[in-house]
Formats: structure tokens, sequence, C-alpha cells
């Protein structure tokens, strides 16, 4: 059995915070300031240059990506880090559109992550071939993939509502009609208990800022499946997806397997933190993760669906059918965040009606989500939303 | 006057350690440590999510690339930091062609570093549109600008032999035929006296891990001239370059200015070392820095011509045409510089045979060139490079 206690240790949560936002931006690892000053200090400092060779750094990206790939199901070697995720979106569909030249239709759903649609809209617009992208209800995913679909590009979580697609059901679904996966992960990957080999997921992206805990802005990651790792033509072709960078060749040859898939300079820094945070997940098992994430989840809708009923449920009340997160629709739901906010209580607001709560456990447990329904019934029953701070919009929210 | 003995107190050089390969990475700045230990600790830490409004880090992509902008000669509020260079030059690159539709050659030459063509080649394959990258060599860069020419991409600094373009020229040449600019300024930006917006470059794209010290894989950033900005397409369209990122609408709007050249979510912890690495630059005078850095490569060119016969200058000899670095060419250039570096000497090896050694005025004095010229003199002279352990190919270099 993992042991989630000795997890919540690794983590620092400030004293009286109970935080639910570990979908947006999860905690800092205990261990990763230390982690990045070695960088820094020993590594950097002294060795500068020769850092890339003696300090490890150019392998980081794959040595990275290989500790993520046993968190998502993924084959060895199949995984890399780098760039931010919407760059990673764009890399994927531009690799798989290439793979389906025929097909002009890429299917994607109105619960995905808005960015991730802007970049198939900007990779659309720079290639000028006639591509569609056919946005649906996330229900109507399944029913839409044909004949005429390229690729599918969904997030197996709605960020909004916290709905879970079938990857298996729908990646069998799209190969059957010929159609390739992108999977974006933003909101499973630490989350839940993925399964990419298995579900036989053509690509994957996802980034390490959310439920890996790597930091503000934490390296992004790419997977590409065994069968298409040698083949896939990378449309970001940078020098250290090359077959020899440092031959500084005038002409590209793609790097082998999923070395093709990085692009520039590695961001050492930034991979320290998440090296540091990756190491949390040592011990767990992710069969674990997922039922402890659905009883905590489970508790937390219960308890306020009992204790408020002006919040409407937004996420789906099957367990099974959700991810790791709660969200419940009140018109008034900025300024109740707020006021939740202002408490202790973190969770955080998506247009238009959006409250949103997140569950990792690893840092999160039972008497927390009882604390945090006490919280949400005092300010909600109270009215304790309805003052003018709570009301003023800042620039993030 | 800039006071570069108080610059040079500012970095982390080891003990006994001269370091010419600022070109390539720059030193620690002392109090880089420390700020990225208050962003993790007390930003991270304390605040966690609430950091992007609190912390200010939402705007540290464009605060950071205001304080670039004043070493680059560009107007404040025209540079942004993100991604990696190769990246901001895909960018700038899918952005150009689309201003000039109608013509298909793209001008580069064999100097420019090449993950730049290479991004170059992968956008080409991928529009299909039939562009052409037609590379050159360096000094007949200007007689290629025809009315053929879209865009030139041009490093502006060659990483090899030093040579610098005159950006002025080439600028004035492009726009007289119809063309744009992308200037890369992985090697002038904190080296030279850039004058962006003297030359009327249309755009520029830079690293800061070089003589801009962020440290490794630090991020890159990007500048569109004022006359484009509100009006170029973003091709690599992300949620922060978005109008309006948090109404999460499903269609992309850009957003003002340069801020439209935002891709993901900003990486906090490189920018935090950055920002401490950029107060460095606060006091010091561009062309000071500059007559500077021609005082230090004349000396040390001056004294291993005499010194060392057997090495061949690859840089050109007047040093206005040159950057901040001297190269010479040496059949056993690789053993050579592991000899010079297992002696304390840190310069770095380009195939096939350039040894090649950068100045950065910050923090290389004149006693420091003329210490590394003892001991080149004693490695070259004494043939001290002829030994196994030399030979042994690192998987850097």
């Amino acid at each position: 059995m993992t042991d989630f206690a000795a997890t919540k240790a690794l983590f620092h949560i400030p004293d009286g915070m109970i935080y639910l936002d570990g979908n947006s931006l999860g905690p800092l690892p205990k261990s990763a300031p230390a982690r990045v000053a070695r960088a820094m200090t020993e590594e950097w400092g002294e060795m500068l240059i020769t850092g890339w060779n003696k300090a490890g750094w150019m392998a980081k990206a794959t040595e990275l990506g290989d500790r993520v790939a046993k968190l998502i199901g993924a084959e060895a070697g199949h995984v890399v880090m780098g760039d931010t995720l919407s760059i990673k979106v764009y890399q994927a569909l531009a690799s798989a559109l290439e793979m389906r030249p025929e097909r002009k239709v890429i299917l994607s759903d109105s619960g995905n992550f808005p960015s991730d649609l802007y970049m198939a809209e900007g990779l659309i617009k720079s290639l000028g071939q006639g591509h569609e992208l056919r946005i649906v209800a996330p229900e109507e995913i399944d029913a839409h993939i044909t004949e005429e679909v390229a690729v599918t590009l969904i997030t197996e979580v709605d960020y909004r509502t916290g709905r879970l697609h079938d990857m298996k059901a729908l990646t069998a679904k799209a190969h059957s009609v010929g159609a390739l996966t992108i999977w974006d992960l933003a909101h499973t990957a630490g989350a839940t208990d993925v399964k990419l080999a298995e579900a036989g997921a053509d690509f994957a992206v996802g980034c390490t800022y959310k439920y890996l805990n790597g930091g503000p802005g934490a390296p992004a990651f790419i997977y590409v499946a065994p069968a298409h790792a040698d083949t896939v033509r990378p449309a970001l072709s940078g020098w250290l997806g090359h077959e020899a960078p440092f031959a500084f060749d005038l002409g590209y040859r793609a790097g082998a397997g999923i070395e093709r898939m990085r692009v520039g300079t590695p961001p050492i820094l930034a991979l320290a933190s998440l090296d540091a945070a990756l190491d949390a997940w040592e011990g767990v098992d992710m069969g674990d993760l997922r039922a402890r994430s659905q009883e905590l989840t489970q508790l937390f809708l219960q308890e306020l669906e009992r204790r408020c009923p002006m919040l409407t449920l937004a996420s789906p009340r099957d367990p099974a059918q959700r991810g790791s997160q709660i969200s419940f629709r009140f018109e008034q739901g900025y300024p109740a965040m707020q006021a939740l906010i202002a408490r202790g209580v973190i969770g955080d607001f998506r247009a238009p009606d959006i409250m949103r709560f997140g569950f990792t456990p690893l840092f999160v447990d039972a008497n927390d989500v009882l604390r945090a329904c006490d919280v949400i019934e005092e300010v909600m029953r109270g009215g304790l939303w309805d003052r003018p701070e709570y009301h003023a919009r800042a620039a993030v929210t």
C-alpha cells in the first residue's frame, strides 16, 4: 500500500492552508530548493560549460522523461522533456497531420484547454492546406470519429468539469477508422492511472507544474508511440533533435526515436526542480493513487451536496468518469472563491461560473477535505462572499 | 566610465580558472542562487497559485524583455522572453514568411548556427509551399539580397569565426528590395553594442545563457519592430499570447503588440535566475563594453600570433568586423582544447578544427588574457596536447 502520509510530509504547505489547487500549480517539494541550489552552485557555478557532460545535463531531458513515463504507463525511452505544453501540442499535431496527408480534420472538443485549440488554429493557418479544427461537445467526440479525421486532439480530463474521456475506447475507435490520437495529459499525469501503452495512444503531451509539482512554468513532456518514434518527422527540427547535434552539419537529420522531439537547449534549473519533485513518486502505486483520489473527491462531493444546496455539481457524479477534481457551478463563483482563498481554502475559478477544487493524494487527505468543507459551508451558507473586495478581479484568476 | 572591476566581482569564477567560454555558457552571478531560492521558497512555497499575481510572475516575461531591450538597442515594450532560441527562430520565420506570401526564398549563410537552419528546413517542409532555404557564404549575403528574398535569417556573429555582419547595411539592403530581416543575436546580445531600432531590424531573437549569464538553458527572447508588432500573425498562437488568456475563449485573438509572441506558461525559476543576471548590466554602457571587448580580443590576438605561429587566425583581423571572440584553426584543435581545459583555461572546440575563445568584459580582464596566453603558449609550443586522454571525445564538445 502506498504511504500517503509519507508523501504528504514531502511537500511544503503553508500553515493553515488547505491547498486544493494542485491541479493548477503543485506545491513546493521540500527537497527542491536544495536540489536547484546544488545545480546552480555545484554544477553551473563550478563546472560551467563542462556541466553539460560532467553533471549529465544533456541527458536530463530523456532521463526525466523516463521517470515521467512510469507515471503515465508509457514505454521507457519514449518520453522526453522540454518546451511548454503548447509547443508540445503543436509539435505532435504538426507531425500527426503529415502522417495523414489525405485527411483534413482535426477533431477536438469544447472541453479542451483553449491553448491546445489556439495552437491548432495557428498551425492550420500556417499550413494553408485546408485543414479544419472540428470542435464538438465532449460527449459527442466518439460519434465524430470518422474516416475524415486525421487526428484527435483531446485533453483526457476537461479542465473545467473534470470529466474524463475513455482513452482506450476512443483510441481504439480512432484506429478503427485510420485516425491518429494525441492525448493531452495536463490533468491526468500524476492524477489518475494513465496507461498510454495499453491504450495504444499515438502521441501524448503534458505539463509538469500541476500534479507533478515541478514548479511554475516547469517543462512539458511529449510521448511518441514506439510504432511511430523512428519514422515521425519532427516539424520543430531543432539541433538537439539532430542525429549528431555537435557535428554542426548544415542539414537536418532526425535523431533516433524520441530524441528527435527535442528542440533547443534544455532548461537545466527547471529540470533540477522537477527532478526533486519526481522523487515523491518513488513507491507510489498509481492504482492506489487513483483509488485514494476517488475516495477524496467522493467525500468532498457528498459532504458539499448535503451542506451547500446552492452549489450545482459540474463534474460527473460517477468517480470512474472524472479525474481528480470536483467542480461546482455557482453564479457568483468568482467572489465565492476569493472568500474561500481569504480563509485559506485554495481552489480556483474558471469562467463563467466554475468553482474548481483539485485533490492530489500526495498531500491532501480526508481530514483536509472535511476542514475545507467546513469553511466552504460557512462561506456559502453565510453569504460571506458578498463583499466588494471579493469582486475585484485580478489579472490572473 | 563603466566599472568592469565591479562587474567582475559579481560573478563566481572557480579558483584558478580563466573562463573564456562565456560565449557558450555565462558564469554564475553570485546573486542568482539566493534570487532563485527566494522565488522557490517565498513565492512558490508560500504563495502557490497566487504567485502569478502576488509575485508578479505573469508580468516577468515582458518586464525582463524590457531589461534585455536596453542592451540591444530595442524600443521598450518590444521584447518578450520565453521558449528556446530555436523556437523563437521558428516563430519569427513563420510570421515573416506570411508577410511576404509572394516570395519563396529565405536567405541565410553557412556561418549561421545550424539550429536556425534546421528550424527553417522543418518549417519549409511543414508549409509545403515551395519555399527555398538559400545558404550562401557569409561574405556573399549582401550580393544575394534580391527581390526573390522574402526574409533574411542571419546570426549577426558567426559562432565559429566571430565574423560580424553589418546589421544596418544589410537591413537597409533588404528593405530596399522589399525583404524582411530576422537577426539572431545569440553571440551579440551582451557582447557588442547592438542597435536594433537604429538598424531598422524587423525581427530579432536571441538566447540569454551566453553573454547574458542567465544559466544553462535560460529562456530566449524575441523582438518585433513597432511597425509590425500589432499586425504580425503569431504562428505559435498559445494562450499567453491571447488578447484575454483568462477568458478561456475557444477562438484565438492575438494580444496587443509583443504580448502576442508569448506562447505557453513562462518558466518562473529560470526567469528568476535571469533577473539576477541582468542586474549586472545596470550601469554598463554598451559603448564602453564594445570598446573593452575590442581591447581584450586585440590583446589576445596579438599575443598569440606572436607566440604561437602554429595557430591560424579564423576570425577577422579588424576588430570592427568581429564580435567578442577570437577563433583559431588548428588541425588538432580538439585535443589542444582539452589540454587547455585541463590547465584551467576554458574555451571550446567547434568542428572541424576551430579553437574558440570568448571575451566578456563583465568578468574577463587584460590580466586574464595574458595569463591565458601563457598557458596556451606552453601547451602549443610544448605539444602538450598530444596525450591519449585529450583525444577522447565527450558527448558534448
